[in-house]
C-alpha cells in the first residue's frame, strides 16, 4: 500500500504517508530529542514529500537549530511550536477559550496547531466561571464556531458550563496551572472527565496539540 | 474546669461539656458501633444533662433500637440521622443547594444537622451547572441566606460558580455520586479545593454533618 | 430567553430546553435515584414538551417501574438504558469497536445513545490488538464511518492503533474490564489520554452515554 | 446588571465588579503570568474603579516591576503578596495559628490577605500538638477571636485539637511542609478533611489567600 | 541448626522454631485459608511442640471449625482471634488507647495478642483529641505503662498528642474507620507517619496483631 | 496469510491462528462473559481446528455450563480454569513457589496454565522470607528448574531473595493477599518492580495465567 | 506544672521541658527555617537550660551559621545534623543495617541521633537481600544488639528477612533511593508496612531522626 | 559455600560470587554513590576476581573518575553505563524495539547490558503503533530473535501489539517519556502490566539494565 512509506533515519522511522492515511501529518515531538535529531526529522519529512513540517515542545536550543537551517521557519515561542514551509489557507473557525491568563501557553499551542492544520481560530482569554457573566458573554461566539476548545487549570470547571450552552463539541484541555490539590493538572483532568454536561471530550494535561488536531478535524468536516 | 466532664461507659467516654466549650454537642457517629452502643451513648448524653442527643450514619437496625428506647425519637431515613429530645427553635437561614437529585441524601444530612443546631434551612435541589440559568435563578436566595452549603458530586463544579455570585461563605460538600474517574468523590473534592473563586471552604466527601455544623455556626453568629 | 425553562419537581429541576440549547435533551441519570424519582423525571420531560425521554444506568427495579408506566418503553438490558416515546429516524453512521467481548455492555450504551440521538451505528466486537490483523480488517469500515468510538478495557491500546489508520475522530471509552493493575479502568484511561496518535478524545470510564452523544454530534454535523 | 462589567486586556478579562457581587475584589494570581501581565492587571483593576488592587504569588521580578510602577506599593516578601493603593482600616480580629515555624510564609499570606480585606489579625506561631500545653495556652486568644485560621504541615493534627476547644469556626490550611509520606501536603490535607471535631473547614494546600478571604468574611459578618 | 525445623503440610510449611528464633511463635493468618487449612496449621504447630497455637482474622466458619476440634479454645469474636492451649501468665503492662469506640475491634486484636504473648494490658477507649482533656486524663496511665499502643482512624491525630506527653514508645495503629477522604485508613496512616512528635512507630492499617507483638517485645524487654 | 484467520461469533472474533503465530492459543477470559458466551467461544476455537480449548476466571455457573456441554472437561476449581480436549504431554519443569498458603489459588492458575501449555510443574508452597531457611531449602529445586515462578502477596519480598540465589529467570506474580497498605496487591507489585536483584520480571496482580504462559515459553525454549 | 515551660521567640515557641516529659529534647527541624532562625532556636534551647541542642536537615548555609556562632559545634555533613554542647556518654548498642550504599545518609542520621541520645551504635552497610548470605552473616550482631534499625530503599525487603531472624524489635526506615516504581520511597514504605514478619515498626521515608529516637528509647529501656 | 564470598569496603559489601550463583555479576548502581565510591566498588569487584566490572546510572563526574582510573574503560554516554575490562564475545541475538526516538537512552542501556552479558543485539527505533505498518515490518526480525525487548513511554501500547505477532518472550520496559497523564511512566507501566496479549513480562520504569539482564538470560539459555 502506498500509504505506508517510511523514511528510516536510524534513530527515527518517519511515517511520511500519515497525512494521506489520517489527514494529519506526522509531527515531531521535540521533547527528549536533541536539536540535531529534531532538525533531521523535519528535514526527512520535507524530503519525504510533505509541503510543510512541524515540531512541538520546541525549547530555545532547538528553536535556534531550526532557524539556523530554515531562516524563514515560523517559531511561536509562547506555543513552543515551529513550522517549516507554507501554512495552508485557513477554513472554518474554532473558538478557543481559556479560564485564566496562565493557561495562555497551552491555548497558544492549540492556535498554532489549528494554523498548521489550515483551520481558523478565534481566541478569548480569561473567561473563568468565578465571573460567570464572562462565560455567558461568549454565547454568540459559541454559535458561530465549528467547534470549541476550552483550556482550564485549577478546578477545570469551565467546560461543564460551556457545554451546557452550546450544541458544539467541546474539546477540554486540562492544564497544569495551579498548586497543591491541583496536583499538576490532575484535578482539572478529573473534573473534565466527570463533567455533568455531555458533549465534553478530553485530552491529556497541557496537550494543546492534540486538542488542536481534533478541533481541526471537526471544523474541516463541518466545512465539507 | 467544669467544661471538661466525661461520662465513662467503658467502650466510650462521652464529652458531655462539649456544647459548653464548642457550641456543638457531642454527636454519636453510629457507623462501626453496635445498635446497643449507639443507644447507650445517646442515653449517656441525655443523662449527662443534654436537652437532646443526636446520632448520624444510623442504619436500619440502629434506627429500630433507638425507636424502641425512645418512641418519639425523630428519625430521618434519607439523612440517616436520629434525634432524641426537643429540637431548638430555628433562627436564621442557610441555603442548601444540590447539583443533582442523587446528592439528596447528603443534603438531607445537612438539613437535619441544621435543625438539630437550631438554624433554619432552605433547600433547592438539582441546580447543576450544565443548565447555568438554574444557578442564576437562585441569586435572590443567595442574597437572603446567612450562609450557603453546596452539595455536588461528579465534577463538583457548582461551588466555583456559586461563589462568584455571592458574598456569603460557601461550604462545599463533595459527594460520592458518580462513577469511573469520579473515584468515589475524589474528583469533586479536588475541584472544590482548587475552586477558582475565593470564599469556598471544603469538608470531607459526603460529610453533610460537618457542613451543617459549620453553616449553623456562621448563621448563629450572623444572627447575634 | 425561551431556552431556559425549568420544570420543578422539588427533588429535581428539569432543564426542558436543553435540546434547544445544546442539541441533546436532558437525560435522566438513574443511578442514585429511586425508581419513582426516575419515572417522575421522565414524565416531567415528556410533559415539558419533549417527544421522547430517556434514562441511563437503569437497574431492574427502575426498568420495571418504567414499563409499568409506559408499557411500550424500549428498555435495553445490556445497555441499561430506557427510552419512552418515538425514536428519531437514524442518519449517518458511527462505527463502534470493542477490544473484547467483556466491553459489550458499554458499547451497547453507546449504540443505544446513538439510536436515541437519531444516528446510525455499526458495531464490530472483539478486535483487540493482540491480533492486529483483526484491527486492519476493519479499515474499510473506518473509511465509511462519520466517526469512530473505540471501547476498550485492560491495556486500552486499541484507540492508539485505530487512530493511526483513519482521519476520522476517535472517541475513546476506557472500561472497567480487567483486574489488578487495571485499577477499575484507570490503566485504560491513562493509556488513552497518552495515546501516541493524535485524533483521540477521551470520555470517563464506562461512559458509553457521553461517547454516544459526542459521536452523534460529529455524525450529524458531517451529514449536514 | 451593573455588577457584571469586564475590562478586556486581551490576555485577561478583569471582573471589576466582583467586589460588589462577592465582597472580595478580583485578585491577580501572579504565578504563570509575566511581570508585565501582572502589572497590567493591577493597573486595569485600579482604572476600573477599585480603590486598591492586589496580587498573590508574587516572585522577585514581579515585585520589582510592581514597585517600578507604583513606588509606594506594599510588598510582603514572606507572604509573596503586593498591594497597590490604600489598605482599609481593620475591624474585628482573626487568630492565626501555625503548628511550626516552617509554616510561616503561608501564615504570612493569611495575614496579608486579612489586611487587604480590612480585618485585624493576631498571629501565634509554633503551637504544635507535640507540646499540647502550648495549644491550651492559646485558649484565651480563641475566645477573643471572630474566627481562627490554623496553618499546619506534616501531620496536620492541630485543627482537630483546636476545634475541640472553641466554638469559633476553624479554617484549616494544610501546608507542603514535610517530606516523604507528607507527600507535599497531602497528609495534612487528608488529616484536616477527616478531623474528628466538627467546625473544621479546609482550603487547598498552601492557600493562605483563600483562608484569609474566608476568615475575613466571617469576621466582618460577626462585626456587623 | 535446630531453630530451623519446618513441618510440611503440603499447602503450608510451618516454621515451628520461630519462637526460639524471634520470641514470637508462628501465628496462623486465617484470611484466605479454608477453615480446614487453619485447623490443620494449628494442629501442626501444636504437634511441632508449641505449648499453644494461635490464629488471627478468624471468621465465623473458622471459629466453629476450631471449636469443633478443640472445645476449650479461647475465641475472641471482637478481635477475631483464636488461641488453642494455655495462655502464659502475664507480666508487665501495655496501655492501649483508642480514639473512638469504632476502633474497638482493632484494639481487641491488640489485647488478644498481648494476652497470647504473656503481657498485661490496660485499655482505655474513646480518648479522641476533640476532647483533649480526655487525653490529658490518661497521663498517669502513660507513666505506669511499659509501652503505649494508640489505635485511631479518621484523622489519626491521637499518637501525635500522646507522644508529646510521655517518654514511652508509642506504637500507632491506623484503622479503616471513617469515610470519604479517610480512604480506608490511608489518612490516618499518613498522619501517623508524619507525626510531629518523635517516638511514634507505625504498623499497617488495622494491624492490631503486629502492634501487639511489638508492644509485647518492648514490655518483656523492660521487665527483664 | 493463513495465520490470520478469524472465526466471527458476532460478540467475539476468535483469533484461531494465534497458536501458529505466538505459540500460545487464544484463551477465553471468562470474566465479564455470560456462561453461554464462554461455551460458544470454546466451541468456536475447537471448531476452528484447535486440539484443545481453554478458559480462565471461570466461576461456578460457567463451570457448570462447560461441563454440561463437554462432560469430560477438566475443571480446576482452585485455579478457576477449564480445559476442553486433550492436554499435551509435559516437557521440562517450572518451579512454582508461594510465599504463603493464601497465595494458593494464583499458584494453581500458574500450574493449570503450565499443564495446558505442555510444561511440567513442581510447586512448593509457603516459603515466605520470614523464615528464610525455608527459602534456602529450595535451592536444589531452583537448580533443577527451567524457570521459576514466585507468587507472593503482602510485602512481595520473596522474588528479591530467590533471584539472588539462582541464574534462572524469576517470573514474579504479586497477589491481592493482604489488607490495609497492601492496597489490593499494589504493595507487592511495587516491591517486585523495584527488586534489588536483576532477573525478576513481573506480571499483573493475580495474573497466574500470564506467568504460566511466560514460564512455559522459557521452559520449552530451554528444552529445544 | 514545671514541665510545660515555653521560650517564646516570636516565630517559634520552644518546648524546653520536652526532655523532662518525653525523654527526648526538642530538636530543631532546620528545613524551611532560615539559618538565623535555626541558630536562634538552638540558642534558645541552650538558654532554656538544655545541656546540648541539636538540629536536623541542616544545609550548607545553616551549617556555616552554626559554626560561626559555636565554633566547636559537631556537624555531620553526611547526616546533615548539628549538635551544640557536650554529647552524653553512650550506653547500650543499636545495630544499624543498610540495604545498599546509597542508603548511607539516612543511616548516618540514625547514627547521629543515637549519639545525641547517648546510645551506642554499630553500623553494617550494604547487606541487601539479593545476597542473602550477607544478611545471615549479621546474625551474631543481631543477638548482641538492644534494637535493630534497618534502612532500605527500592524494594525495602530487608526488614522482612531480618525480623525473621531475631527477637529484637526492628525499626524499619524506607528511603527515597530508587527510581520509577520506587515512587520516592513509597514502594519501600508499603513493603515495610506489609512485612510478613511481626516485630517490624515503620517510620516516615528518610526519617533517620525518628528511627534513631525510637531505637534509643528501646536501648535505654533495655539497659535500665 | 564458596559462592558466598563478600569483599567488605565499609560503605559496601561486594557480593563477588554473584555471577557464580546467578549468572550475572554484581553491578554497581552509581546513583546515590560518590564517584570515589563507584570507583572503589569497581576496583573491589576486579580485585575479587571478576574479569570485568560494570556500573549503571553513571553521571559525568563519575564517568571522569572511572576514566581517570581506567583509561580504556568503555563509557556509553547515552546509556550512562561504564565497563572496565574485556567484554565477552556475543552469542545469540536480542531484538530491541523503541516506540519513539525519545526512548533511545533506555534502549541504549538495554544494549549496553546485553553487550556486557555477552549477547548480541539488534535495535530498531521508532516503530510506534500510530503507524502500525512499521510494527508489521519488523516481523522478520521478531522471528530471528531469541527474545524481544520493547521500550515505550506515553501510552506504552507497543508490547501488546508485538506480543500478538511472535512466540518470543517480550520484555516490556516502560519509560518516563511523556507528560501530564503519563505520570512519569506510570501510564505505560500500567498498560504493559494489563497487556491483552500473554507473553509480556514487565520491568521497572526506565530499567534498561533489568530488561537487558533478563533478555540475556533468555538468549543464552536458547543458545545452549
Amino acid at each position: 500500500m502506498t500509504s505506508d512509506r517510511t523514511v528510516d533515519l536510524g534513530f527515527a522511522r518517519l511515517d511520511v504517508d500519515r497525512a494521506a492515511r489520517t489527514g494529519t501529518p506526522e509531527v515531531v515531538y521535540a521533547a527528549g530529542k536533541t536539536p540535531a535529531q529534531t532538525v533531521a526529522c523535519l528535514a526527512g519529512l520535507l524530503e519525504g514529500g510533505a509541503g510543510s513540517a512541524w515540531a512541538t515542545r520546541v525549547d530555545g536550543d532547538t528553536a535556534t537549530a531550526i532557524r539556523d537551517r530554515w531562516p524563514d521557519a515560523v517559531i511561536d515561542e509562547e506555543a513552543r511550536c515551529a513550522v517549516v514551509g507554507a501554512l495552508p489557507e485557513p477554513v472554518g473557525e474554532v473558538l478557543v477559550l481559556t479560564a485564566g491568563t496562565s493557561d495562555g501557553p497551552v491555548a497558544a499551542e492549540v492556535a498554532a496547531t489549528l494554523a498548521a492544520c489550515g483551520v481558523g481560530c478565534r481566541r478569548v482569554d480569561d473567561v473563568g466561571v468565578a465571573g460567570v457573566h464572562r462565560v455567558l458573554a461568549v454565547a454568540p461566539d459559541l454559535a458561530a464556531a465549528d467547534a470549541v476548545v476550552v483550556v482550564a487549570g485549577m478546578d477545570g470547571a469551565l467546560p461543564s458550563v460551556v457545554a451546557g450552552l452550546t450544541d458544539r463539541l467541546v474539546v477540554a484541555v486540562p492544564t497544569s496551572v495551579g498548586y497543591g490539590a491541583a496536583f499538576g493538572g490532575l484535578a482539572a483532568l478529573l473534573t473534565m472527565l466527570t463533567a455533568c454536561a455531555p458533549g465534553v471530550l478530553v485530552v491529556n494535561i497541557d496537550n494543546g496539540f492534540g486538542a488542536g488536531v481534533a478541533a481541526a478535524r471537526i471544523a474541516r468536516s463541518a466545512q465539507r
